[in-house]
């Protein structure tokens, strides 16, 4: 089977050329085009996912599988936490992940660190339901390079770091640093958890093993992997991996009854952690000397 | 981003219509094609999946993500039984989830239930990797419609049946039919279980829900379902589900040290049936009467 010319009108394309696979979804029309400062923001409504944010033509948001990412990437690092207050988010421009980190009544304090207003901006037009808390006094917005802020910012401010940005390319290659994740150590009080998002199981392995390393070598104790599923991303299977800045993952915080969820619970929580064989076995034999 | 009329030679294309998202796969070159009594087989080689087997231009199997679903649909429900003999399966013309069960050392008879032979003869050609255990002395071949034979088969003859069928559509649709899973439940015996696939919880959340209905309907005890992510079948995230012909879920057998896969282990076996909140909310406000 293949798309007719006509159809390729109504299609969008992800190609993911180095894994010879590709995603599109069915596009009604194009809502929102700019060019910002750092990226080409597109917005589609779709057939059936929804609206579709894309920057520089990549999937970053679909309205129909979004909760799963969003969810994943913050509640498993709030939840082993036992008492989040302060919460740093380097990217998310979406607002997504800050919607579900303000859901915790003992956070009183997020600060979101993105480069590029113009996303969180229209996100704020196109995308509403991911927006509804940017309006909470606990949120703080700071729109510039999150490697030179996290590198300048004072030491053990933060209980909590999620790491919510792109593909490892140009300017987010740096968010999967050593150097990086240093100055994220360094910014994490004792007790502190590091939550980033951490590619495909399936595609980018190697890059999950070389995170752990990478955390380690920067100073954090423990690392962990979980995954869940992730339609429009690549192999439609995504990653976060978690570390501690010092002691070991506590038993995660039981659910508080009025959490609302979509794909999150406890039973996911620890369900999230039992890695794929070959992935655990690859990170079992790994030296992390180095 | 789309594809130009160029690229469009060199990727193969599965629509998903009825959720307007389509995955594509870069091939380098068609190794086979034919018209079977009962569908259109291809074979392709791919540029990072291996090769690539579609029925009437759907994506059956791939030889980089295949391991995930042959080991899921089988190994589950496997080391539920406490001891596993007879095995039927329907469908499984690829023979990936056959290798799959012979690897059980419990295991001293497996009946193959697929309708059109030419699947299984070409996959021995194409994928012989899949094929490794066609000649063990404990695989029985047959070639016929396996609605028709579960319904004249002697009761009370197995102890697993695994359901590997294609799409609800056609032809297998009848393997998502309460009469179908009745006459499963007839071939069971005491303490004997099913496995079927079925399909995407993003998608197909509905049907799951129909399956635990049906399987209830027909006598099946308890039902439960697992999911796992599956690169290549619509939303790259699927489901198998499981049933008890009479008594309850037992705790899986441990782990023999010598059984090879490569996503299943017993620490995946608890994290896959941990559902997403919206599915298991869905499941357990479902009555199962009617």
């Amino acid at each position: 089977m293949t798309f007719t010319e006509n159809e390729l009108k109504s299609w969008f394309t992800e190609k993911w050329q180095d894994s010879g696979a590709a995603i599109s979804l069915q596009i009604t029309q194009l809502v929102h085009a700019e060019q910002s400062p750092f990226q080409y923001i597109e917005i589609f409504d779709t057939a059936h996912f929804g609206r579709l944010l894309t920057l520089d033509g990549l999937v970053m948001v679909t309205g129909r599988d979004n909760f799963i990412y969003h969810e994943m990437l913050s509640h498993p690092a709030l939840f082993f936490h036992p008492a989040p207050r302060d919460v740093l988010i380097i990217g998310g421009g979406d607002c997504g992940t800050l919607r579900e980190v303000l859901k915790h009544h003992s956070v009183n304090r997020v600060v979101q660190v993105e480069l590029d207003e113009r996303v969180t901006r229209v996100c704020e037009q196109f995308f509403p339901e991911l927006c509804v808390s940017n309006h909470d006094s606990r949120a703080e917005f700071i729109f510039t390079d999150g490697l030179r802020w996290v590198a300048a910012a004072p030491a053990a401010s933060f209980d909590l770091i999620i790491v919510d940005g792109t593909d490892p390319i140009g300017q987010a290659a740096g968010l999967f640093s050593t150097e990086f994740y240093r100055n994220c150590h360094a910014l994490l009080r004792t007790g502190g958890i590091i939550s980033a998002q951490s590619e495909s199981p399936l595609f980018h392995a190697d890059l999950i093993v070389a995170i752990h390393g990478s955390l380690r070598k920067a100073g954090f104790n423990q690392t962990k992997t979980l995954h869940f599923p992730q339609c429009t991303y690549p192999s439609g299977w995504w990653s976060a991996t978690l570390a501690t800045r010092d002691g070991e993952f506590l038993p995660p915080r039981p659910l508080p009854g009025d959490l609302i969820t979509h794909y999150y619970d406890d039973a996911i929580h620890s369900g999230a952690f039992s890695l794929p064989r070959f992935l655990r076995e690859r990170l079992s034999t790994f030296t992390w000397k180095g």
